[in-house]
């Protein structure tokens, strides 16, 4: 079969936005068609992965809207939505989309439109996506990540400081992201100062609220060649769910959905997790980076804090982890954020990336939905 | 490439139901499953078609708990939304997973659970996917189907009756459906002296609001065959959007959707319109079905609504139309009825339609989102 090709990508501004789910959609998506230099005709199948317009702004149809927005008609639509891995969804889908010849130009645009609702308002939204028993205890996935974060620091004998370094190490790679919505440096000492959110977690622990969007092309490798010599495949790609009830999960620092869909990513792409340059995480919380770098078999279970500690994961180091900022720094549209990481790898390994510019030639993408329920891992390589 | 199949399918009592939409996608799940002889271990792709659990229930995450609910981790899971075309654009979604090699075994289940709310209430979130600029004027889609019902009685001189007919025939039909919401006979007289809604359309032209979910089970056919000998394949399917903005159509009694993605369809499949057996079309208003069976090609333009004076769509006619009752009597869960409309062929041509039994080797299915904003057609023949 065929490889599928990323020949442009894109993403708005993050941050408090002052435009609504149809505009961000449009500004990414007419982004993404000036990026490959394909005119909206092309375009054949369009996705928008987004988990609630519906309940953030009460709209709904939206890519039909985006198909209006950007002169795509009758390009066919849909949205996809995996909660807060809708981005990797889309990613998937519009992977299938290609890869089983119903399109030969699929543009996905990925979105969320969040800080007109207060943090719990929004909070709560997401938090309808826990298990009803657990939600009307008052769940919400902060509370899950406090929970995880003292089990492993517990269990793994790690100091409370490591975590504070993943926020330190994301924030200071969101400096040089013209697209990050906090592009500020923090010290350890005021995260580990700052307020409690779900102890022992504070509030530089968490991701922020954040409206955005962001655009990826895709064709098959043969088409993509037609617009440029220089383009990224889609080499592995897996998707899979673990319990929806966090308390039934053999051990609650494993997220099985990160093995087994990076398992599938690995065998597609003919690779081993050493093989990875660069990585972009799921740091909606900072213990979940953590997590994910042991899970997707870059450490040893249990050693993924040290390598945080050891500035494996620096932009220098020898696994960059999150170089955008990560969702800590950058921000997590929930729609977005998937579609986000994969066009941080992408501009890595088209050589794009500017100050956060690695060495890189093969990337991956992996993005949680919930507390790990649903999760998409993506392999990308440069052909150049 | 190798076919698609379908070796299963299965659709839950449509109606006012004491269940949740997880309860509702579970029972039309396991149904599937025990029609295929699928054990849920063997499912790699869960997908499932809804519109708007958030909106109607505060539920979201609904595939993961609906992949909980089957015992069917750790399958990859998303949900498909295409507003009412969410059924058609899940069908296309699972296609998709399982043409691209993604999946093995891929189960599809639609639904919605909406009685709870008021039809005023259900009604403002179907309105939600208008453009913005409609809807603030309070339009809805009855009234967009009033309208088009009279251009099209004006347009092609056909009388009021023929509307009724329309509902006259699909409650007909529904008598024999026992999943359907209604199944009793109406009279032309009781449809024509109904309750006005939207100038000419009254009552009996529109479907109701329903709680169901419907499901299919996808596999490749050198697959199917290990399970059984009788099964059915997708031999062509598409989709496509038309105009956001209803008024920006150059002819409204034309619907681009479903044009373009029969077009597809037919392409895909080798066939002509002449070629189809029986078809499930979307009467969500009585105007619809003339629309499309027109737009399908099965009739000349302005000529569908003398085929159902003629009977010709009749259940003994040449080309039965809504066997299953239609949106109309069967009723229409928005993320189900896509779904609902394959199941029905599949039953046709599978032999297992019981009263509603007619004669057919190839059946079509078209689902229409929003007022024909998007459109899926799908094409199944029978293997036996």
């Amino acid at each position: 079969m065929e490889s599928v090709a990323v020949i442009g990508a894109s993403m708005t501004q993050f941050g408090q936005r002052d435009a609504w789910i149809r505009e961000l959609l449009a500004e990414a998506g007419q982004a993404c068609l000036d990026d490959a230099g394909v005119s909206p005709d092309a375009i054949d199948h369009l996705y928008v992965s987004n988990m609630a317009s519906g309940e953030f702004e009460g709209q709904t149809g939206v890519p039909n809207a985006l198909a209006h927005d950007l002169s795509a008609l009758p390009a066919y639509t849909a949205r996809i939505d995996q909660t807060s891995s809708s981005g990797g969804a889309g990613i998937y889908a519009a992977w299938q989309s290609v890869a089983s010849g119903a399109s030969e130009m699929t543009l996905l645009v990925g979105g969320e439109k969040m800080t007109h609702r207060t943090t719990a308002e929004a909070t709560d939204v997401i938090a309808s996506l826990t298990h009803p028993a657990e939600y009307k205890h008052g769940v919400t996935l902060p509370s899950f990540a406090g929970l995880t974060a003292r089990l492993y620091l517990d269990t793994y004998d790690a100091p409370r400081e490591s975590l504070g370094k993943v926020a330190v190490k994301n924030h200071k790679n969101g400096v040089d992201n013209p697209h990050a919505q906090f592009r500020k440096e923090v010290d350890l000492d005021t995260v580990l100062d700052s307020p409690i959110v779900a102890d022992p977690l504070r509030l530089y622990d968490f991701c922020p609220i954040t409206d955005g969007s962001a655009a990826l092309m895709l064709c098959p490798e043969s088409v993509a060649r037609e617009y440029t010599d220089e383009y990224v495949v889609i080499s592995g790609i897996g998707g899979a769910t673990d319990t929806h009830v966090v308390h039934e999960r053999a051990d609650p620092t494993t997220m099985g959905g990160v093995v087994n869909s990076s398992e599938q990513a690995y065998e597609m792409a003919d690779l081993e997790p050493d093989d990875i340059d660069v990585a972009e995480l799921h740091d909606m919380f900072t213990i979940l980076e953590f997590l994910q770098s042991e899970d997707l078999g870059f450490f040893e279970k249990g050693e993924g804090w040290k390598a945080v500690e050891e500035g494996v994961t620096d932009r220098d180091g020898d696994l960059p982890i999150n170089t955008s900022g990560g969702l800590k720094s950058k921000g997590h549209p929930l729609g977005a954020s998937g579609v986000a990481q994969a066009y941080e790898i992408y501009a890595q390994l088209m050589g794009e990336a500017g100050d956060r510019q690695v060495e890189a030639q093969t990337g991956l993408a992996c993005n949680v939905g919930g507390f790990g329920n649903c999760v998409t891992t993506t392999i990308m390589e440069a052909r150049r």
